[in-house]
């Protein structure tokens, strides 16, 4: 399989807010997050750079460090690619081809009425980041960080691929669904919905949320159950599981690191896209699409 | 195998001397022509766009419908992609996965002293082309135009990837290394060599010149063969043959539409890259690089 991202500078990075080590390094990401999301495992890459002439051969050389970087742990070859000049911005490419065995990818359109929808990690920690990075009192220096800031703070530009979970669900069958959180909860929930013709029910209670954005939402006072229905670039994996597959999926789970948490069911197509929020009261779940770097650089705020 | 390839607005195309069709054709053609240098055929492809907002949704439909037509004819389905805003410029960027016989690819690494250089159709077509339409005469209605200069025109924004001819070299196990004309006869062969460790001989006499650019160069009193060691995107392909296997090239090659030239032989590497002129004497084989739209666009002309 093939995924291919491309990622534009101003769009959905900034300088002032990313060195080249994040930029390679989340380029890779978004890539792995992809062919984790099938249940496959990652295996040669493809980087295309349009380079603008403000930037120094050593800019170039710490991008690469930081998408191998991200690279390595999975063993991924870079094996090609191609470079051009560009008038203003950075541009960049990647491809990442992937291999699952036979009949064992994971699509998305698998989901059926019943199933239970999970998420790993935790949501909303990647978009309180980026608030942090690009905030006025950004002049911040480092040490003046709390250790929850500059967690969130590389939730943001050093996500985890969850290349392993992606495989052991491939491996035992145990998702019928998946795609990775990189456009926001919304809008890739709605993609398996649409794909897999289905209605959902989200619980807004059951959202995994981090310490750290809890703490952050507090000290700004906002909603950490809006940022983690609005933040995207998460890349947690979100997917459903078959009810008798629940024992065998929380099993298997107890042997990793990364916890899962059951945020919802599906239903019929024609209950739509709903959310239960924290009232208990039953409503449309707001279709907000995240917009990578512009949804601070426009001051955009969680409502 | 896996190529890709990026094109940037204002480096390798413009919108004043290309439609979009012509520009989602080319970057397609560009793909293909790669995959046919190694002997391989065509399978699937990726396209990622940035596209600024002064695009309709009927340009990108004209850039797919020129990409697809493209395509077709090697039965290449478009699998996937990225779409991302951009802040001026367009920029694609292709991949393509190609398949070839295990063992049967052509690298650029085989080519040993002795073998024969052979190149396909004609070179230095599409400079010309892009001369014509970069000229400041470009006001010509497309009426006013020669047959001649339509048909170089058509070879600059319409190339063939020889994908046929590439197919028939790996099938037949007839060459021993390849590449595509894209950066310009001088620069593509010197990936051969670099990469075979070799040296060659380039004949200028026996360089293929068009008919059309014969009476091109005539009208503007520049050197025909100037143009064609300059020109770059003539997409042919570049290969070397022992010379064994001479006498069954040229009977496979009489079947197919597509002529072939020798036009050189393969050196040993301290002969270095040379080229014998018309009067017999040989010379360094000039080291240009052909550099797209930029080498009208910055009125660059062949000396």
């Amino acid at each position: 399989m093939l995924t291919t991202d491309l990622l534009v500078e101003g769009v959905h990075f900034a300088r002032t807010t990313a060195s080249f080590e994040d930029i390679g390094y989340k380029s890779a990401a978004a890539n792995l997050s992809d062919i984790a999301a099938m249940g496959a495992s990652p295996d040669y890459a493809l980087v295309s750079l349009a380079i603008p002439s403000s930037l120094t051969p050593s800019d170039i050389h710490r991008f690469y460090r930081g998408f191998m970087m991200a690279c390595r742990p999975y063993g991924v070859h870079l094996v090609g690619g191609d470079t051009s000049s560009s008038y203003q911005d950075l541009f960049v490419n990647i491809t990442l081809t992937g291999s699952v065995a036979a009949g064992r990818a994971i699509m998305r359109d698998g989901a059926r009425a019943g199933d239970l929808l999970y998420v790993t990690g935790t949501l909303g920690d990647s978009l309180a980041g980026l608030k942090l990075l690009s905030s006025r009192k950004r002049a911040k220096t480092r040490s003046m960080r709390s250790i929850g800031e500059t967690r969130l703070i590389r939730r943001h530009l050093r996500p985890s691929p969850r290349v392993e979970i992606g495989h052991l669900l491939s491996a035992h069958r145990l998702a019928t669904a998946a795609i990775d959180v990189s456009d926001g909860l919304s809008g890739d929930l709605r993609h398996i919905c649409t794909q897999s013709g289905v209605g959902v029910e989200v619980d807004a209670q059951a959202l995994p949320l981090s310490s750290e954005l809890r703490t952050y939402a507090h000290v700004h006072a906002m909603d950490p159950v809006a940022i983690a229905l609005q933040g995207g670039e998460d890349y947690e994996l979100l997917f459903t599981v078959s009810p008798r597959n629940r024992a065998k999926l929380l099993e298997r789970c107890r042997q990793m690191t990364c916890p899962v948490s059951c945020i919802g069911i599906i239903r019929p197509k024609t209950f739509g896209v709903r959310l239960k929020d924290r009232a208990g009261a039953m409503r449309r779940l707001p279709q907000v699409s995240y917009r990578h770097f512009q949804a601070v650089s426009q001051r955009r705020e969680v409502s």
